[in-house]
């Protein structure tokens, strides 16, 4: 049997990259619902986006969602920054800590900010030398690490050369997204096992799965039996797929942090609190969300006989 | 890194468990998915089961399907009987094999057979003599073997004991059931533990695992990686939950066999006929299914960039 962590640390990332892909949500319920999170013992919390708001019109407001929220003492409320202008406004806003994110694949990175991938590692180093300048620490993130929609597979190889690239730019953390669902558990020990002979070892690094295809969960376990502490996830499952309309997008956190309680892998999250903000989540943006811990409630629920 | 399997074997319930918990489905309907299924390249279907058609409807005309299926040689066509009567009845409409159901949990054998769990493993040797007299395998089926919805957890020792006891009554394999998806990866490895602590080893029993809270994958991974390879799953996911209305019921058979084949472990199964297969369970039942496979595609789809 594999020798599992004790603990890991999840991320909420639906108020960022669940909102993203939902209709345009107005400042004050973005609020709402961060606030709602940060009291369930959540200790990161992707906040904003700070990208242009004619570009991504859900993520417009994003200073005035850092104002507004009531900082809880421990949570990290980050935001995530395209470039070096959005690296400077996300400072001004008073973020905790900045994401950078950088594609694996040349394709997708053309169309995420029309850039190629050297142009962005280069940028890369912009937006770490302005989150350092201000005491922040700078997250580098690795999306279609997993797969792209346009290339198909991605090697390994390629995305352990491009994170080694934003560890030499001086990024403090890595983290790896599974943009469009493409991972599998098979997936994530070859992309382990790349980034172990890149000298990346498992402690270093943060994944970000979807649960597009259903293997979310599956790929958390497989990449708990290689060490891996650190996972995103999503209120509910905020945000979709914006490639597959219908489909599901981001781990559901509260399904995420019930398998972990049942694992006895302690996240320091109340998931009674967590199914409230899915809940919440829910109301928000005004569509059945896939969460599966809202349809059926947890394992623990009993029925009279 | 764990060792998993290299080909494991996929069985098909939807025609059985999953339209047990639909609306009624007319025999010709059901004739017309079970024949599609069988060119999947599937070896073993749930075709029916002989339950009282006053007590579960959806289940009457089991010896019409029986008559009606197309035989494709090398497919097990599997039967579900929940007593010696449904054994004849069984045997006589041409199963391939006969399935009985003992539930680990007291309460929930006393409501699902109104009889103990005692006079069940006595009832589980008429349906051996019937089967094994008639030149059938009988598999025996341990419901709520991961939780059960009125007790809660049921111990993995009681699980392995009714195991032991449905061998000693002569059945020749086992299969344990995550009757209302309480299944996680920890509760896979504890069962499987109780049952290699009672001498029955991983290769002699199959899994059926529920995806009600969204672990159907990540438990069977954790079997692999124990060394099971038998489990069962539904087409297009038909079946729901009993139990929690618009939750998922069984494990998706194209999401599982998506994941397999991307691990690089043989099912033998196509996933193009076994995703056109879901496509027509959608069709038959008239409402939308929880298969991601039907929403996002395969992992291999490619967008124009």
């Amino acid at each position: 049997m594999s020798s599992r962590p004790a603990r890991v640390d999840v991320r909420e990332v639906g108020p960022r990259d669940g909102l993203q892909n939902e209709a345009p949500v107005p400042v004050d319920q973005r609020v709402r619902l961060i606030d709602a999170l940060s009291a369930t013992g959540l200790r990161f919390i992707e906040a904003a986006s700070f990208v242009s708001p004619t570009a991504i019109p859900p993520m417009a407001g994003a200073p005035e969602v850092m104002a507004g929220i009531r900082r809880r003492p421990g949570v990290v409320y980050s935001a995530l920054v395209p470039n070096p202008k959005g690296a400077e406004l996300a400072t001004a806003a008073g973020a905790d800590e900045l994401e950078l994110v950088v594609s694996a694949s040349e394709t997708h990175n053309q169309k995420n900010v029309r850039r190629s991938v050297a142009d962005s590692l280069v940028g890369a180093r912009d937006v770490v030398e302005i989150g350092h300048g201000a005491g922040l620490a700078v997250e580098a993130i690795v999306s279609t690490a997993f797969g792209c929609p346009y290339e198909g597979d991605v090697e390994p190889e390629r995305v352990a050369q491009v994170a080694g690239h934003l560890l030499d730019a001086g990024a403090d953390r890595l983290s790896f997204g599974d943009t469009t669902g493409m991972a599998t558990p098979r997936r994530v020990d070859d992309l382990v096992d790349a980034l172990e002979r890149a000298g990346i070892t498992s402690d270093r690094i943060g994944l970000h799965f979807h649960n597009t295809r259903g293997t979310a969960l599956a790929n958390v376990v497989s990449a708990l039996d290689r060490g891996v502490t650190r996972f995103d996830a999503s209120i509910g499952g905020l945000g979709g797929c914006p490639y597959a309309p219908g489909a599901s997008g981001n781990a559901v956190t509260e399904d995420l942090v019930h398998m972990l309680d049942d694992m006895e892998i302690e996240t320091g999250i109340d998931l009674d609190a967590l199914v409230d903000c899915a809940r919440l989540a829910q109301e928000i943006v005004g569509r059945e969300l896939p969460s599966a811990l809202l349809h059926a409630g947890a394992r623990t629920r009993r029925y009279e006989s």
